[in-house]
């Protein structure tokens, strides 16, 4: 029996334990969150990534609950694929719940999911461990932490955060439990470091309130404004403004339509009905008597936004003299893609407000001050930074330092490094193998290997080469095809010197060789000749005819 | 005749006349910088972009100058594939005239071409035109602005600038030649917008003296900095904290080595001979006596900082203890690759030191404010925002006229399209086709078309499927044989599926059709079934054997 509590986040690389915490003691195990990562610029062709489960396959049995903290999809998106494997029943507060819901229903698993709605404030009694899910502000109302007692302590997780006394639902973090915490002894804190690196404290939603007002005031025709379907709280605001402005609004794009939808049933949107009105509605409306509240703030070719600065949508067209607010944070690696679009929109003549001199976003995170505060609210004995790139895991410490917290309590860790504690003290296992799982394909789909990676971003960089050469024994009996696609721009010498050293290997070898070995000796060659003379490698293949 | 003058600035996507600028009177032209641009993170394969100059070439003749602003990469780096088709001469300061011939040598061109060093304060007749170059601080010592009298009247190109009242070589920017500039009237100010989102005044490059302070304070192992091979001034900063700390010098990296040596052959870089030694006797140095000046701050893989992330160095290794500096700026579009490349050094026990709470770098742009203080000592009748995205042209302009330049005066317009303008007014007519040329592989290389570029994309989405079909008539006769890259791992399954497929066609359409209509067939009947299979559509080709 291990009498010791082991921390494990589970996850790709980039955010440390931002997708998935694994909290375990004894023959018992909790999960914290199932989120999905967006894939980096070069890999290639993949769509999304999620949390390599492979450590928990032989511990199916030991998993307690999973709990959510809020629903976000770097929190829930993964939640389909975990509960194939998984049959623990699943703890969200309500408006998390119902975007669970959402993804379970629509994957079809939710008949099979046990789903229990809890209350910031609750204690739930889940096999050695007690959980208290307690209030934290964020960008998306019903957001918790909790607060975990294990047989061998207590430890407090942060989930995603800032200290904002003003937000948008008028539900502050709950400070006070914070402090009872303290009270009660903390062994272990694990918090959010995405600002780490950020000076100050993060401003407060209602900032955004501000600065929508003064779009809103200013802008004479439409008004576009593009954030995350799942950023309830923006759509409230962009709601209050046009009420105040004497718009209507419009929801374009499913997913923040489901979204909206939900939300107002549960009440954590609280807008009139008559405000919404739907597209064909919206269309015969004045210019500057309509809001669209659309999907698109990353730049995704496919969203809403996506098309109006392409020309490709068939529910909305750009005119000159539009207002396009960008109201969300740009996620790192999507800036090109954004700022792409930005031009492109002041292209067609549209006036585009986005994070630069105005407010339309503030983060979501806590910054710098209010992480000392967090640190000196709980006064933890050890401490794990996490929700962040290893670097921001490194500022969070050198913080951490700086207010007393002794180093060899702090854990700096990456995806798949298990930390052990008790009361005596904090121990960094070795890392475990695996990671992260690339999910490739908009049906069904596959996962994707390495390999197949590395494969792409050859043929990215210089495509391929197949030829099928006719030959019997030693003769080319007829004429060579040649299938190339994202080589190069070739002109016809070219074919005619790789036909010409085609030729010779024939020649020369084509009487003593298998055709395996030949095709072999003929692709060797050809790949040396392209890149002799046109410094590329493409992937280059022969079929004997 | 044509009595108005003319302004076209060429080059790629992204930023508007940063890379090339053309002023046109009558039948003379006069050419200012010649760079190169870096690919976006979807131009699959390319290396760089440089302006297309189809627009020059039926008017070679009238090509009397071409101007440098100073030696960056993105204003001389495509100077080689110029020089290639026009005859004029160049026109440069000393330093930049210095890093064009290394350029130019390399590229055999140098003896073919002719370079006059000016400097700032000169006055030079060239055709209609009357050419003053001054002086303007940036992150490069030897950097001009023009001042350009036309017979329509006086433009002013500011170049990339900031005004820094202290910068690292000591020579302030030409306040006074500006000022002079006002009072005989100037008709047209191309200024640059890189930081126009920015608020406030550019911090100076002095700064960066006490952060380098602070790195070299702190560190007790090795120091490795990381920036642009251009950025002499760093060099300069870097050396100064050498000599101060009592650490040597070793310079890693042809480019990087290169510049060191011209530049403190020309009196750029003012540097005891002691100070820099080579990379056997550094290794000798105890770790607390040397600093390594190093290229790679941009996390290119195969640059001195990317192989010691990924351990792939043959003259460094990377230790724990170590402290690594990125004193650069990320480019846009880097972002991913520096943070990964941070992480990574991070992970390796590297202390770094980059843009987040530390001063290791500072812009080479004026801000917003200096941006309107150049607008109120020049007083131009006409604007042109440059150097910038649209976004940042677009609040350039947006400034100007809160300054009181009416919107009539500013001409906002993207790469290709030419401005007229005489005392009368300003036109803007229609844009030019073309814009930019990729240059892609290592050797002679080629340039790239938008086709092929689309179809590395699909290849790296999707990949590629190529199958050889022996066939005789309506029979299939042998084994069918399967290459694939990139698309996916597939199952057995998929490969028995595409069997049963491809002999279904066969079957039904063997003996009527052609090879080229059945190999049709074919494609199309496994295409679609390879996307219903999978959800994606990789290429898909068959060779009839």
């Amino acid at each position: 029996m291990n009498s010791k509590l082991r921390i494990l986040p589970l996850g790709g690389l980039g955010e440390i334990g931002k997708n998935m915490t694994c909290i375990e003691y004894d023959d018992q195990i909790i999960l914290i969150d199932c989120g999905i990562m967006f894939p980096e610029n070069d890999m290639l062709g993949i769509d999304y990534i999620i949390p390599d489960f492979n450590y928990l396959l032989d511990k199916l049995d030991q998993i307690q609950a999973v709990l959510f903290t809020h629903g976000h999809e770097d929190h829930v998106g993964a939640v389909t694929h975990l509960m194939q494997t998984v049959k623990a029943p699943i703890y969200a507060t309500p408006l998390t719940a119902g975007l669970l819901r959402v993804k379970l229903r629509n994957a079809k698993l939710l008949a099979d999911t046990e789903i229990f709605e809890i209350q910031a404030g609750d204690t739930l009694s889940i096999g050695h461990f007690t959980v208290e899910p307690f209030h934290m502000a964020h960008s998306i109302p019903d957001c918790v932490g909790f607060g975990i007692t294990t047989p061998a302590g207590l430890i407090v997780h942060s989930g995603d955060y800032k200290f904002d006394h003003t937000p948008v639902d008028g539900w502050p973090p709950d400070f006070a439990k914070l402090a009872e915490f303290s009270q009660r002894g903390v062994m272990c804190l694990l918090a959010d470091s995405t600002n780490a690196t950020r000076r100050g404290w993060t401003q407060s939603e209602t900032l955004i309130t501000e600065a929508m007002d003064e779009v809103f005031d200013e802008a004479t025709g439409r008004i576009i404004v593009a954030t995350f379907a799942s950023l309830i709280s923006r759509i409230q605001q962009v709601g209050d403004a046009a009420i105040k402005h004497g718009r209507k609004m419009a929801v374009v794009g499913r997913s923040m339509k489901d979204n909206v939808r939900m939300a107002l049933e549960m009440g954590y949107l609280d807008l009139p009905e008559d405000l919404i009105v739907d597209l064909d509605a919206a269309r015969k409306l004045p210019n500057s008597k309509i809001v669209y509240m659309v999907t698109g703030s990353q730049g995704e070719p496919t969203s809403v936004v996506g098309r109006l600065a392409w020309n490709r949508s068939r529910s909305l067209t750009l005119e000159a003299g539009d207002t396009v607010v960008l109201s969300a944070h740009t996620i790192p690696g999507n800036e090109e893609t954004v700022t792409r679009i930005i031009n492109r929109l002041f292209h067609l003549g549209a006036n585009v407000v986005y994070e630069d001199l105005t407010n339309v976003h503030v983060s979501g995170h806590a910054s710098r001050e209010e992480m000392k505060l967090l640190i000196n609210l709980v006064r933890p004995k050890y401490l794990i930074p996490v929700h962040g790139e290893l670097r921001h895991l490194v500022a969070h410490a050198r913080l951490a330092y700086d207010l007393g917290v002794p180093e060899e309590n702090v854990a700096i860790i990456e995806n798949g490094t298990p930390v052990e504690m008790d009361s005596e003290g904090l121990e960094i296992k070795e890392r475990l193998k695996g990671g992260y799982i690339y999910i490739d394909g908009s049906g069904e789909g596959g996962d994707v290997t390495r390999r197949v990676l590395r494969d792409r971003e050859r043929l990215a960089d210089s495509g391929f080469f197949v030829m099928g050469v006719p030959t019997q024994k030693r003769e080319i009996t007829g004429e060579i095809e040649f299938i190339t696609r994202g080589y190069l721009n070739l002109e016809d010498e070219l074919f005619d010197g790789v036909e010409h050293v085609i030729r010779e290997v024939v020649n020369r070898h084509g009487a003593k060789k298998t055709g395996d070995q030949l095709s072999h000796l003929i692709e060797e060659s050809v790949i040396r000749y392209l890149h002799e003379e046109t410094g590329k490698r493409p992937f280059v293949f022969v079929i004997l005819k």
